[in-house]
């Protein structure tokens, strides 16, 4: 993998000053460059290590002064992170799968493969199972019967896509990511204490332990194009219809998408984000780490939620919410600046009491 | 896979109305189904779906009127969840395991399989391993030296199940499920930082970094009947005596059960509920999705957690907690109200303390 | 495995008293103990067991009186805790992964294995790999093209580790871990509701949903000697640079350690911690379960996080801290008390008010 300084300007859309025919192998950070990596110096700061590396050209922004850093070319990004994007792509050299059927894989004579499809050591492919030109299936990865995958598709060692699902092209899953397993939905024979909890938001009745029925997973998941499920995420299959995941969205390591629940397009759910089951999650939402989502509710349309936010009602359109419970980030942040002093106002209303019962006229 | 509306009414002990000589041939939501599929429309407001879809026979709650929504048959259910259990279990199609010992899998010689026992490709039975009759070992499964598991398990694909540990009948493991991991235990040579502000609640006294020596885990884990654990939740295995999970306990994806803790019978660990080291959980307890348990502590029969409570010391059998740290639930959703309302506060004891100095004989 | 009392006493250098040649093939907890095992009653409540069960031998604190406990031998633990890291390394019977290269593994021929490596059935070892003397791999793992291991690994079934990673000495990887993953790194063409919110603390500005671009994952992890990962952990690679993880750092199961984090040494992060990208996180840290650390955040040395703590700053070296968000573990405890009473605190405040108006001169 090597290209010109134009030949990525020019596929970044880009300008590129200097010596645009040097020819770069990789990035780097400043002060680990090689002469022949590109240095990643998008802000000023990032700069000062490029006199301890060897770079003779970098990525610089907007209007760095590239001949002022001792450059000999340059490829100025006024978004930096955006150009990395484009960028990183053309230099990922990727987990090396290699191509073809492997020998010691197992995919059902039933199974449809497309074309240039590769399926890696100890990957089992189950019956009627439908997947799309140039996928690769990576070493010991299950997709399991009558489910189907779009083209493009790239399911890393250990995936396991369960049966009955049906997935849009250009999908990621990662190592170990998990796709249509059960629901996690119990019922007892008569009310159950959380039942009655939750509806009296405290009191269980009368306490009367009873045992949990199984209730099975009829459901799958359909999940659209562009997406990507994270290291060890689990993406439950629905009850009764499936649970959805709209197009283009993004869902980190350890994430819990419950049985039931909708979530729209172009959303990030970030690491160990959980979101219960039944609830509804809109479009261009953001969830932080940790994020925590309750049951049956509904989190709007562009909704931000800071790390480790709890949930528990849910959230009209275009919010920004922080803390547990979830309220507007503004405030959440004033109340916990409030409460930091709260043992101060506490002894404040102390010694008021002490005083104005002095001072009371019958005091 | 298809029933008359009598067979499924009386497997499931409910009254049937109408023409129940009808076929179905599965489930699905009332807009959605097809003619031949039985409506789920177990509440009044999912029944208007029924005009969209094709259903001529559907589950409806106990008192409705099944004609007036046009149709040709129905089941009446008083609980329809509950009712959903028993439909959802024979509506089931599974996974599609094949039967039978795969050819691509190891079965180590020692192993004894009961009768019908199926093993996936790429599994892995390891030595003197006991599995009972009509067990489903799923692909790339591992089952590791020395341990039992009862009879009617499935361990869907990935699942992971460590050496000598004693697994009782119909368990079953998701997707990457871990069972029988080694324990987190880790000491120093002399008193850590931990160990003095857990004791000091807060101070680490002389601060002093020192190495963490490992302590294995030469317990097991012990699991009884009708259990279930997630995908990618991690039971640890024990130090001295084996972790142990009560019979009828159910554990969802992403849940972490640390070494040496017990958990009682018919419990529900939902999603990424974490428990630390050495905890005791009782019977019939729920914790809700992202609950925290410190470890040594004791969680008593019948308790609620609402979801992502942070349990840091123990908890008397029955109570209905929620909030960081763990109180009552009706006390901490009084708590945070007045947290919410707190700026507010603290602005009028700052008038209060003005107007009080003021009026103050000496003022 | 068996020892004689005077070879574990030697073995772990402390003191052996009564008849030190008795042999011992195992441990166990006090009251299940049999004959030939050797008790573990290293706190003077746990010698209450000892009655019920048969052991004729124990391991004791440092002034038990070994006699009056009806004990043939003991050994003498002044700290017992750290006494049973040597001693249950000693007893410890593992996994039981058989030797040798497995006939259904499949080992590319440019990987390099040192002396005595095992590698187990369905196991994949990518181009180029290098694994040091003595290292086990286990069945289902995979190791990725480029990557090297250090001696005397132990990697547990179904773990993977991704492409050019590098990893010290005596790395041990539980069941389903992961290492090398993609980090989840994605950017919008112009700054999105994220960025703005952040800046502002709670604003998004104009909200204008945009399709997210994915930045690809470059650099890969390197990890010192003497680290573990746990089951079902996750370790993203980094962006340019890699993420790194200094010596004798544990990570515990379900852990999450975010694109370009740097660990430091001898630091635990305990189970279902999250640490988003581009923190760092010193020396000798201990985050207790379920900790969430925001991105490009620095954590001191020797600091410590009890439970759920949520840290959305930088820590300074040495501090001891808890709660939503993290602040100094005696202070959040303070304020979580007086939390507990701030509905009660209004109320006085309110009639403080009521009765402040009535007594004012013009009142």
């Amino acid at each position: 993998m090597q290209y010109t300084i134009a030949e990525i300007a020019s596929a970044l859309g880009l300008e590129a000053v200097g010596d645009d025919t040097l020819m770069v192998t990789g990035v780097a950070e400043p002060s680990d460059a090689r002469a022949d990596q590109l240095a990643m110096a998008m802000k000023p700061e990032y700069a000062e290590g490029l006199s301890q590396g060897r770079a003779r050209a970098a990525m610089l922004w907007g209007e760095a002064d590239w001949q002022a850093l001792g450059l000999e070319a340059a490829i100025l990004a006024p978004r930096p992170r955006f150009a990395l994007s484009a960028l990183s792509g053309m230099m990922d050299p990727g987990q090396g799968y290699s191509a073809g059927i492997h020998p010691m894989s197992v995919v059902d004579p039933s199974a449809k493969l497309g074309e240039n499809v590769a399926v890696g050591p100890f990957a089992v492919i189950g019956a009627d199972v439908e997947i799309g030109d140039g996928s690769v299936i990576g070493p010991q990865v299950h997709v399991g019967w009558g489910t189907t995958i779009g083209a493009g598709a790239l399911l890393h060692a250990g995936a396991k896509i369960g049966a009955r699902c049906t997935i849009g092209d250009r999908f990621i899953a990662h190592f170990n990511a998990v796709v249509g397993n059960d629901g996690f939905s119990f019922v007892t024979p008569e009310a159950s204490g959380v039942e009655k909890a939750r509806e009296s938001l405290g009191d269980q009745g009368e306490v009367k332990g009873q045992p949990w029925a199984r209730i099975a997973s009829l459901g799958g998941v359909t999940i659209g194009d562009d997406v990507e499920v994270g290291a060890c995420a689990a993406i439950d299959r629905g009850t009764v219809r499936d649970t959805r995941i709209g197009d283009g969205t993004k869902i980190d390591n350890q994430v819990q998408v419950g049985h039931n629940t909708v979530v729209g397009r172009h959303t990030l759910l970030c690491g160990q984000v959980g979101i219960a089951g039944s609830a509804t999650i809109g479009d261009f939402v953001v969830l932080a780490g940790q994020v925590g989502i309750s049951d049956n509710i509904c989190v709007g349309d562009n909704v931000i939620c800071g790390g480790a936010t709890v949930v528990l009602s849910s959230i009209p359109a275009g919010r920004v919410m922080l803390g547990y419970p979830a309220t507007k980030m503004d405030q959440t942040l004033e109340s916990y600046k409030a409460l930091r002093r709260l043992p101060r106002l506490a002894r404040e209303v102390a010694e008021l009491r002490k005083s104005v019962s002095k001072d009371a006229p019958n005091g």
